[in-house]
């Protein structure tokens, strides 16, 4: 599986940023993962940087939005299991995202009714990525 | 505001555990949290540990459930606000709780409809305890 994960600013908090590359690790002998960091400003300029970022990929594209769906752990990865492209994740910034950007989406995500931080939503879709994969896969990690 | 949290297990990802600190330093202007540890075992020895632990407590318990009710984060600290009563959160290990455990809450509560590790949800629920005193306050944090 190939995914790219498109997300506003660098992570500053180092848990996270830790958090975020653990699982990367555990997710590389299975999936090649990208990630493009798009430069922090103000929402319209981030919003042009991830569309002209969207118009460089050919997959499939999912927006992460509190105003999106929410799928189980088990409906994520039969979801993305049954693609057979790339997948291409968008995370926005502090301000979140502009419309233009989230009408680009395949579909809309949320992880939470609850709102997080965006660099806690970079950690929280790593992690799902590879449990993802872990039940696609049949590995033990997904109780 | 009283809070405590009853969890299983220590948290041994380190990153996790700066994270949760990084959060009760941030609450603790605010309000008084209390950590209790029950050491990890069975799921029937865990319920029990459990069970011991919330007798001897009063107030409105909440457990941390899947199955549970979701909440967005504005409706959760509106809920937990409008309590004039020390609040007591249940977080269970990686192999669940037992029933007797998740009928002794007053509400039964989703973080997402995703599933995380156990000490994910220990990390995710202090900064949304942070997060929900900084609504409830009117402080700047949450967008």
């Amino acid at each position: 599986m190939i995914f790219k994960i498109i997300a506003v600013g660098k992570i500053k908090n180092k848990a996270l940023a830790d958090g975020v590359e653990t699982f990367l690790k555990r997710l590389s002998p299975y999936a090649k993962t990208e990630i493009e960091e798009i430069r922090d400003g103000t929402p319209e300029s981030e919003g042009k940087k991830i569309l002209d970022a969207l118009s460089r990929e050919k997959g499939f594209v999912i927006i992460l939005s509190e105003e999106g769906e929410e799928f189980s752990s088990i409906q994520f990865s039969q979801k993305i299991s049954g693609l057979n492209c790339k997948i291409i994740m968008v995370i926005g910034g502090p301000y979140g995202l502009i419309p233009e950007v989230k009408k680009c989406g395949d579909i809309l995500l949320a992880l939470s009714r609850m709102t997080f931080t965006h660099e806690m939503a970079r950690f929280f879709l790593t992690e799902q990525l590879y449990r993802s994969v872990m039940i696609a896969k049949g590995k033990k990690y997904h109780n």
